[in-house]
C-alpha cells in the first residue's frame, strides 16, 4: 500500500504513519516530493487495512497496489484451471456449449429443448427451476418439481445439468439433483449463498452481477474458494450501462481481463446480455473469438409461449449457425469442442 | 400495453395480435400509420405479459404503459404513508434522523456512538451486527452478540434500533431484537429475504441497489408488501456511475421521483453515498431540501479505529452542523423533527 | 507519481526506472515489499508523463497522485473566487438565480420570459440563440437574430445576458452581444471552442459534459484559464446513468466536490438535469442546500408551445416556489441573494 | 407516436389531444383502457414533435415509435452500403484493416509505423495531426506539418490516409491532404463540424461518443448525410461505464445493432476501447467475429517513447497475431480482406 499525504500535511503526520505501521511489524518508506510526500508500506496488507490509515491526520489517500483476491488469482495459480461438470471439461483446451430453456416449464418442453441443445452440440443442459424475477407477479419457477424434471431429462438425453440456486438453505437440495450449481446475477453478492456453495461439493457457475466490477466478481468467487471449492466457472452476462438498444451491454473485454487476473474459466451468456434473439449468435461468435471457455444460451421449442425470456430463446435455425460458430472459431485459438 | 408492428409486417400479423389478445378476454385497437401500425391493448396487463407478444411475427416492440407495481404505488394509495418505528414516525410531516455506527464492534463503542446520535437529535439508532462485505477477509460483524449489544444500548439510551439482516433464515432472530429491519443494497433483489421480511411483523428499511432503477426498487418493495407488510421505508444511498470522485453518486432526484410514484416514505444515506466525511453534511442538507423524510448517517466515537467505513463516520463537530440542518431545513417544507 | 512493479519484475527493471527518472532530473525512492516493489518519483510530473513509464518492462501500473489541473485548483488559489457578470456576482457570498427561455423564439416570448425571470428574483437572463440539437430536424435556434433579441430584452428589462456559443468562430460575435458565454454540455471537450472562450474577454459558464468526470470538467476549465480567462463558472446539469426515470441524474455531490478541488464557483441547472417540471424546484432546493453558488432554470410564458424543452420550463406558480427557496435556503449557509 | 394519458386525466384532455393532432392534418385513434387511455397518432411525426404534446394537461408520456433518423436508416436503404476510401472498400463483403500511429510525431516514426501497418495487411493508414487531449498540457499534435508528413508517407508506402479533424474551419485544409476525415469521440455532437464534414467531398469516419447511445450516434451521422455525404463509416471505440479494469467498455453488440438499424458500415477500434496492448488482439477478434466491417488499431515502432497512447500501441509480434485473425475470422462470415 501507498499512503499519499496532503500538500499541507504537518511533518508529524508522516511520523504518525510510520510509527503506526512499524508498530504492527510493517516497514514504511517515506518519499518527500515537491508538492506531496508519499509513504510506501511493506508487510501484511490485511493487517494494514485494519489500521484505517485514511482517517489519520494529513492523509489524502491510501492506494492499494496488490490484488485483494488470493485463491482465485492467477498470481497464486499461474496455470489456467479446467473445471469438470459430470465429466465435461470447461477450461483452456476446449469450448463448451451449455444450452437449455431459461425456465423449466413442463417435462415435454424441457425434453424438447434438451434434444435441441444436444443436436446443436451442447454438452451440458441448462434450465431454471428457481427463477429470481424482478416482479413478484412473474412466474417464479417450479421449484423441486422442476429439479426432478431436469434429472429425468438428463437421464434420457445424457447431458449433465446446470441449474440455479437462489438461497443458502436450498443448496443441498439443488446439489442432490444438479451437476453444477448456478449463482445468478442478482445473487453475486449474496454472501451466505456463496459460502453455502463453497461447501456443496459441486462445481459452481458464478454469473457476474449487473453492476459488479471484475474485481468484485473475483472477490465473490473468493468467498466460494475460501470454503474449499475451487471448481468455479465465471459467466459474463452483460452489465448495466446507459445504452438502451440492448437489455444489457455485453462486456466482452471481461474475457481476456479475467484470464489475465484469474486461473478460473470464464464463459459468456449472449442470450441474457443482449435480450434479443438476433444478437445471440453474433455475440456468441464474439465471445468465442475473444477466448471464452464456452457459451451458455437459451433455447426453447416454442419461444412464443415461453414463460420466461422467450424473445431471446434460439430456435433450430439459429442453433445451426451457433453450432457452426462453435466448430470453426475455437479451433483458430487452439481449442476443441468439449465432450465428456 | 401498446404493440408496435414492424414497417414490413404482413397484414395477417396484426390480425394474429388481435385474435390472441381477444382470445384471453382483452380488447385491441388498431391504428394504421403511414410507416407503422400500432395496436393498443385494453384489459389485464399481467395476462397480456404471459402472451409473449414480442415473439410474434411482425412485432417490433411491446411498450408497457402502466406501472408494474401496485401495492406500493401512489395511484393505489394517494396519501403519503407514515411508518412508525418503536413509536417514532417516518413520513410526510416529519424529518427523522437515524444515526449510529456502521458496525457494532464493542458495547463501549456502540454506547458512545448512541449517545453521540442522541445528542445530535437522532430518534433512531442504526448499527450493523451482520455486515455483508465485498471481501471474505474483511470484518463480517458480530452476529447475535452484536444484536444483544444493540438491545442493551437501546435500553440504556432510549433509541429504537434499526439493524441489517442478510439472510431469510435470520429474519426472525433479528426481528426479536430490532425495531426495524434493514435490507441492504446488495440484497435488494434477494427475493427470499424480501419475502421473509414481508412476514416478520417489523417495519423494513429497504436500501436501493447500487445499480437498481427506481422501478426495480419499488418492485422489490412490492415483494415485501405482497406478504402483508406495508411498513416499508425506502432509502436512497447512491448509485454506481462512471464518476470516481465519490464512492457512489447520490441520486437526490430519487426523493421527488419516489414521492410521485409511491406512497412510501424515502430517506437518504449520505454517508454511504459519498463515502467521505466532508460530503456527509452537504448531502444531508440536499436530501432534506429535496423533501426526504429523513436521513441516516454513520457516527463513530473513534473513526480512525473503526472496523468498517471509518472515513465516512461523523464526529461531534459534524454532528452539530447536521443537527442545525435538521432544525432549519425541514421546517421550510412544513416538517418538524420526529419524536416518539 | 508512484510506479508499481509487477510481482515478477526483474531486478534490472527497477534499475531502469530509476535511471530513466534520474536522467531527466527527478528522484526515485524504491520500496521493496514482500510481493511487489514500488518506486516513488519526486520532481516534475509533466516531465515524468512524457517518459511513458507504463510501457517499460516489469511495470504493472503508474499512479498519478497529484491533480492534473493547476490554474483552476484550490491548491493554487485557496480562496473561493467570485465571478462578475454585468456587475452581478456569482461566488461564495451569494446565491444567484439565472432564468430565461431555453431557446429564443420571438421578441415577445423572450421579453415575457425575461419579466417572469425578473419577478422571480433572477439577476441574470439566460436564453439560447444557437441550439445544439441531437436531431438535424429539430429547431436549431435563430442565430444572430436571437442575439439581437436578447440584447434588446436586456436593455428593456435590465438583466445581463448569458447565452450559448457552439463554435470557435462565433465567439467574437456572441461576445459582442452577451455578458457571459455559455459552453454547453456537448461542447465541454470542444477544445478549440474552450481556447477561443479563453481569449474572449467575457466570463464563461462551462456546463459539465453528460458523461464527464469532475476531473475532466476541471481540465476543460483549465483550457479556458490557460488563455488568461479565470472568470469561469462551472454548471452541473446532470450526468448520464442507467436510470431512466429522469432525463439525466443530477450529481448534487459535484457541488461540494468541486468546491473542495477548485476555487471556481459552481451552479446547478435543475431543468436540464431532471427534464421534468415537477422536479425543478425540489432539485433547485437540493442544489442550494448543498452549497451551490446559484441555479439556472428554464422559464417560458407558454411551455405548451415552446420549441425546445417545454416539458421542463417553469411557469409562474413554480417560480413563486423557487423564489421562496432562493430567499430561505442560502441564508442558512451565510449567503445572500445576488444583486448587481 | 403514442400519447399515454394519466390515470386521472379528464375526458376533455383526450379531446384536446385529438383536436390538436387533427388540426395539423394528423389522425388520432383513442383506446380507452381500464386504468389508462392511450392515443395513437398517425401522420407526420416531425410535425407532431413541434406540438409539444407532453406539456398538455393530462398527458403522462409521449412515446416515439418510429426511428428519428432517415437517410442513414436501413429502412430507407435496405442494402448495406460500401464506402470507398482512396479505392479501398469498407462494407459488407470485406474486412478492412486500418493501422498507424495514434499521433504523427516525426517523418521517421510515421514512415516506420506505416510499413508495420502495411506488412500486417492494413490497406489504410491512420495517424493524427490534430489531437484533442483532455489536458491542455499534453501533446496536441503537429497540425498541418503532420498532415504533410502523412501525405508524404502515403506516397511512399501506398496506403490512403485517415486523419482526424477537430474544427469546422479546418475541414477544407484536412480534406486537401487526407483520403478520409475522422471525427473523434469528443466531437461526435459538434454539429458545426458534422455539417462541414457533410460538405467536404471526402468519406468520413465517425467515432461514437464516449457517452452516446446508438441512436444519438446515428443522429450524428444523419447530420453529415443531410448535407449530401453518405460516405460515412461508423466506428465503435468503447463507451464509459463503471468498470475500471479497462479504459472504456467495448460495446461489441453495437456492431450487429447498427447493422440492423443502418446501412452504413461499422468498424471497431480495440486500441482505444481497452487502452491496453494485451487486449487489442482479443477485442479485434471479437469485433471481426461479431461482423464488423473492419478494425482500426494503433501501431508504433517504439511504444515506450510514443507521445500519445503508447501503452496500447501494437508491436510487430502483436501485428502478426492480428494479421492471422484478419485472415481467418472474416472468411467464416463470407468476407475477404479489403484491397484497393
Amino acid at each position: 500500500m501507498v499512503v499519499v499525504m496532503k500538500g499541507n500535511a504537518a511533518p508529524g503526520d508522516v511520523d504518525t504513519i510510520v510509527s503506526v505501521v512499524t508498530g504492527v511489524g510493517g516497514a514504511a518508506f517515506v518519499s518527500r516530493g515537491t508538492t506531496r510526500t508519499i509513504v510506501g508500506l511493506v508487510g501484511d496488507v490485511a493487517l494494514f487495512q485494519t489500521l484505517n490509515l485514511g482517517a489519520l491526520p494529513g492523509v489524502l489517500d491510501v492506494i492499494r497496489i496488490s490484488q485483494p483476491f488470493k485463491l482465485v488469482s492467477r498470481e497464486s495459480h499461474p496455470v489456467p484451471s479446467t473445471v469438470y461438470v459430470g465429466g465435461v471439461p470447461i477450461g483452456p483446451d476446449t469450448a463448451t456449449l451449455i444450452a437449455g430453456p431459461c425456465a423449466v416449464e413442463t417435462p415435454e418442453q424441457t425434453l424438447a429443448a434438451a434434444w435441441m441443445a444436444k443436436r446443436a452440440g451442447a454438452s451440458l443442459l441448462r434450465g431454471g427451476a428457481y427463477k429470481p424475477r424482478t416482479s413478484p407477479y412473474a412466474f417464479q419457477g417450479l421449484g423441486e418439481a422442476g429439479l426432478k424434471i431436469l434429472a429425468e431429462v438428463r437421464d434420457e438425453v445424457g447431458l449433465p445439468v446446470v441449474t440455479e440456486v437462489v438461497e443458502a438453505s436450498d443448496v443441498d437440495l439443488v446439489a442432490s439433483y444438479a451437476d453444477m450449481l448456478q449463482i445468478g446475477t442478482r445473487n453475486m453478492q449474496n454472501f451466505s449463498l456463496l459460502q453455502a456453495a463453497g461447501s456443496c461439493g459441486r462445481p459452481v457457475l458464478l454469473k457476474r452481477g449487473l453492476q459488479a466490477t471484475v474485481e468484485e466478481w473475483l472477490m465473490a468467487a473468493e468467498y466460494i474458494a475460501q470454503r474449499g471449492n475451487l471448481s468455479i466457472v465465471l459467466c459474463e452476462r452483460g452489465i448495466r450501462t446507459f445504452e438502451t438498444a440492448t437489455r444489457n451491454t455485453l462486456d466482452v473485454s471481461a474475457v481476456p481481463v479475467v484470464h489475465a487476473l484469474s486461473h478460473l474459466p470464464v464463459i459468456v451468456d449472449p442470450s441474457h446480455a443482449g435480450g434479443r434473439r438476433d444478437l445471440v449468435v453474433p455475440l456468441a461468435r464474439a465471445a468465442l473469438a475473444a477466448g471464452a471457455d464456452g457459451v451458455i444460451v437459451d433455447v426453447h421449442p416454442h419461444p412464443e409461449t415461453a414463460l420466461c425470456d422467450g424473445p431471446q430463446a434460439l430456435m433450430d435455425d439459429d442453433l445451426a449457425l451457433l453450432a457452426e460458430a462453435m466448430a470453426t472459431i475455437p479451433p483458430l485459438l487452439g481449442r476443441k469442442p468439449a465432450t465428456p
